[in-house]
């Protein structure tokens, strides 16, 4: 065999580590599973019965036109269908759109620390990533623009709400940022986590081709296995993703769940509401250890454990032994924190409790 | 936005209109889909159950590492755990496959009408496809080889059993091509029907680096809609999909339905017997039409309509008109042939009934 010079030359690293592999080497389960910033609150109970429903029928393909959803999609978000493209969650997604437009060279703007899968397909294309360091815990869209322009970018990543630190810039801050976008620029808008921001935007303009949103049903419906993400642009961009994608790719069960959630707005309120308590629950944990957890938009709070990424990572080994499964930021300064999702009580009592002890135990071993 | 050059110069066209598409066109369902040789005797009861109770779960995205189905079907075939990946079916495996092997310009090489799905990711990525014609509606191995020495080839696909002709080779006279291929040169054997083989390959030799081959839950296990495929192959290539693969790519709930379908060996025999019925039956309503069936390995049964393409494409179009979901070979001379899936025998009550009136009709039009 003879691997293109491209992939013989991409590095083996994964972007992440599941919290399955950790449990193998440790030979023990978490007992709190607030790492992946998951739904812990579940899926909607009509998406589950839509699902276990639909398991009998998944000897058919799916549509692979995902009519169904995409005209659910459209008129939820008050597009059109062809604005809508339905994929393998916004990673597969994400994926096709780096395909078509990143080409080796190409310059790529991510902020420093932003989403490592992201960064997996720029250089899974050959892209050169250029990067922005993150300004007070937040995404620097000036500068981010700036580094845009000034690379010739043909892409730029921005994750609002932000993940890994739960940061949020306004629609109207964003809009500002899109307007300054330099010509030949795709704005790439991660919006994963944008039901749970303070404000949600209503309506979706996409007759501006410089940007394509990202959304999912990973984070507030609950359905990160399901694998359903969809992307929302312009109707020339929106129609490339049919010359490249895998048009059989869709789980038949996941994408009648995704309809079905769709359908049961009181489980996504209800949803919200619980991120939002947890959100509190953590900072206060936070608070009563001393530490400060920064203000969320997302369904996590990042922790700022008050030293540098090397005792944060104390704390966070510290956790992990103590069967809580959380992740950290990558890169300094975001790695001073830990960041943990919004779980239940129960997974949040566990939390509570060992917390303490992971800071001890950290505090002693860095002296 | 600004698309790279390769993928603005990729046709909109897609591999397949699926059976939606066609329903939703035609205003009325399908009476009978045995189009796309999904299996219409459904998944396993064990593998429905499992589903069914993984589906509250789906809130916790699929394990990447795959674990436990690939430690599964090492057991089964004898190989290592790292002689497998999983992915997104075999359409998926084989778009990463070719991202991995093929650069622009490079030669790939196949069989004239063979899967378009794999012409799609090979045109996806810049390959030139060399073809090569069918000799008796047999992929023409011989020819293969030469053509990938003659061109240079870095890759070439054969299925076994074939699709769309439903022929067969033995599995000795598949391992004297692959030891006939040129240095450089990867077979991907897509051995997507191999269950429905009268011979079925007994251990995988994965120590040839110049071999890797597709399997698939789509096709016996009837869990197409649930997208879960796997290759087969020497550690080193195997392992170089973890460089590109979309690790967070697998849905849950599909990769515990797969586990237990593979636990399931009853229902795979049943399935199996099932298949050999329905080929045998579709044989018999062709030759009562006077027409005759090709062998098939598979789970369908390319009946010769007796006359050229255009002849077979009315005959095609008289059964769709009539509520049956059939499909053809897309070149000559295979395209004077209609695909038939193996159905319920009422799917096939249905086809028997209706297929003399298609007949008749292509006949008075064509004269």
């Amino acid at each position: 065999m003879q691997l293109t010079n491209l992939v013989a030359g991409l590095p083996a690293s994964v972007p992440f580590v599941g919290p399955e592999a950790q449990e193998r080497a440790r030979g023990r389960e978490f007992r709190a599973r607030i790492g992946a910033n998951e739904s812990v609150f579940g899926p909607s109970p009509k998406a589950l019965k839509a699902m276990q429903d639909a398991a009998a029928g998944c000897w058919m393909y799916a549509d692979p036109e995902n009519h169904d959803l995409r005209h659910s999609l459209a008129t939820l978000h008050g597009t059109e269908p062809g604005n809508i493209v339905v994929g393998e969650g916004i990673d597969g997604l994400l994926g096709y759109l780096v395909r078509m437009i990143v080409e080796p060279g190409a310059r790529v703007v991510t902020s420093l620390g932003a989403y490592p899968t992201f960064n997996f397909h720029v250089a899974g294309y050959g892209g050169e990533l250029v990067t922005v360091p993150y300004r007070d815990d937040f995404e620097d869209l000036d500068a981010l623009i700036a580094a845009a322009r000034e690379s010739g970018a043909r892409l730029v990543y921005i994750a609002n709400p932000d993940n890994p630190m739960g940061t949020f810039h306004s629609a109207e801050t964003v809009e500002a940022a899109i307007a300054r976008l330099p010509a030949g620029c795709l704005m790439v808008l991660d919006e994963a986590y944008i039901e749970c921001a303070p404000e949600r935007p209503c309506g979706i303009d996409t007759s501006n081709a410089s940007v394509i949103r990202m959304r999912t049903f990973s984070k507030v419906h609950g359905m990160a296995g399901a694998r359903v993400g969809y992307a929302i642009g312009h109707e020339r961009l929106i129609g490339s993703f049919n010359k490249i994608r895998n048009h059989f790719g869709m789980c038949r069960i996941s994408q009648v769940g995704a309809l079905a959630s769709l359908g049961d707005k009181a489980h996504l309120e209800n949803v919200i509401a619980r991120i939002e308590h947890a959100r509190r629950r953590i900072a206060a944990i936070a608070a009563s250890n001393g530490l400060c957890a920064l203000p969320s938009a997302a369904n996590f709070v990042a922790i700022d454990c008050g030293r540098d990424g090397t005792f944060a990572r104390k704390v966070l080994e510290g956790l992990i032994a103590r069967d809580v499964f959380v992740r950290m930021p990558f890169v300094a300064p975001q790695d001073r924190c830990i960041r943990v999702s919004a779980g239940t009580d129960s997974d949040l009592d566990i939390f509570e409790r060992v917390l303490p002890e992971a800071l001890g135990e950290a505090s002693d071993v860095s002296g």
